[in-house]
């Protein structure tokens, strides 16, 4: 019987190694699909079109808005930031679990639409590594440093909304702890309801013949 | 931060090879505890005092019963079968996942008792093969058969009152899944409660210092 594939939803304070526990998923096993965002923010030294965004203007990001084009959209610093429909709903009927990386905002709207989404939460094993690894990157001013810091304190109001918590002590650990939890979810009975009923049916028609 | 441990109620139809996922568990992995139920049953060929049951007299167990010495307990065919309560708890106390195999009514007495247990149900492929497996054992008469047949026809009502149901296709997938969702639910939010608040706590006291 064919699996659904799950909606997962994968956020964390900055710095906290997300994007390398999504990194690490999605290399070491089989399953996943990872929905790339579709900003009106200018491409970084680096980033890639379709890779680590899909860069389009306000008029077309609008327009795919107003085609219901976007699963959720937010928009920050006066740039837009959005989910494009099309490539989650393909990949979720392929059986394939879709990894969505989106900030805390975007995962409530994601919970509210899709109930049966999977909410991560990646978190570092203490404040003080957190603020240690910020720092440690060595390419943020204290500024920038002290406002991710004043955010991920703000954030962490909202980490009982996630389903599971993921702590990032070291990305191996994590990655298969992520995979663990992703993997469990498809044996919840809700994902099952078909094979169960297919049980129930069969197990009832044995129980009225005669003999066995 | 010392880990809470989980109370696991593993149930499933007679003939699911709900016993071999357990003995498979507690082999291959650290962390679990392995109940072990007090009955007034005698004992069968081959079964083991505090291993397959502590055996004891309808009296002794009363006497328990009255003491509260029992997690819960049920009655069938006119003997008692119980979960002593010591073992649970110093157990859970020590971080170990306490693994309870018990039947459907049981569970649901857990459920209600403890509502942060985990209730897995271990399932065959199909119907045809529980059928298949129960008959080719060789030792169960077709009157036997057709009660297990028609007592897991009636369990099945009860599937979506369990957190997870675990496919035993083969042994090894199903003990390694059933780890996973073990795995999975000590990272639930609800299972980490003393973190998220020291984590808070911290990145509170961080933005309210000035400097980084």
């Amino acid at each position: 019987m064919k699996r659904d594939g799950i909606l997962v939803v994968i956020s964390g304070f900055a710095g906290a190694g997300k994007g390398t526990v999504v990194k690490g998923l999605m290399e070491r096993h089989e399953g996943y699909a990872l929905s790339v965002s579709m900003t009106t923010r200018a491409p970084r030294p680096g980033e890639k079109e379709g890779v680590s965004y899909f860069f389009t203007d306000k008029e077309h990001f609008e327009k795919t808005i107003a085609e219901n084009g976007l699963v959720e959209y937010a928009q920050y610093c006066g740039n837009y930031y959005g989910t494009p429909r099309a490539y989650v709903e393909e990949k979720l009927s392929e059986g394939l679990d879709v990894i969505l990386e989106i900030e805390i905002q975007g995962a409530m709207k994601i919970k509210k639409l899709f109930p049966d989404s999977l909410l991560l939460f990646v978190m570092p094993p203490s404040a003080q590594i957190l603020k240690e690894r910020l720092t440690g990157r060595g390419t943020e001013t204290p500024e920038v440093i002290k406002q991710r810091m004043d955010r991920a304190a703000g954030e962490s109001e909202g980490i009982e909304d996630y389903d599971y918590i993921l702590i990032n002590d070291t990305v191996d650990r994590c990655v298969e702890e992520a995979h663990a939890v992703i993997t469990a979810s498809h044996a919840r009975p809700k994902r099952n309801l078909a094979l169960i009923e297919q049980m129930r049916a069969d197990l009832k028609k044995m129980a009225e013949e005669k003999d066995i």
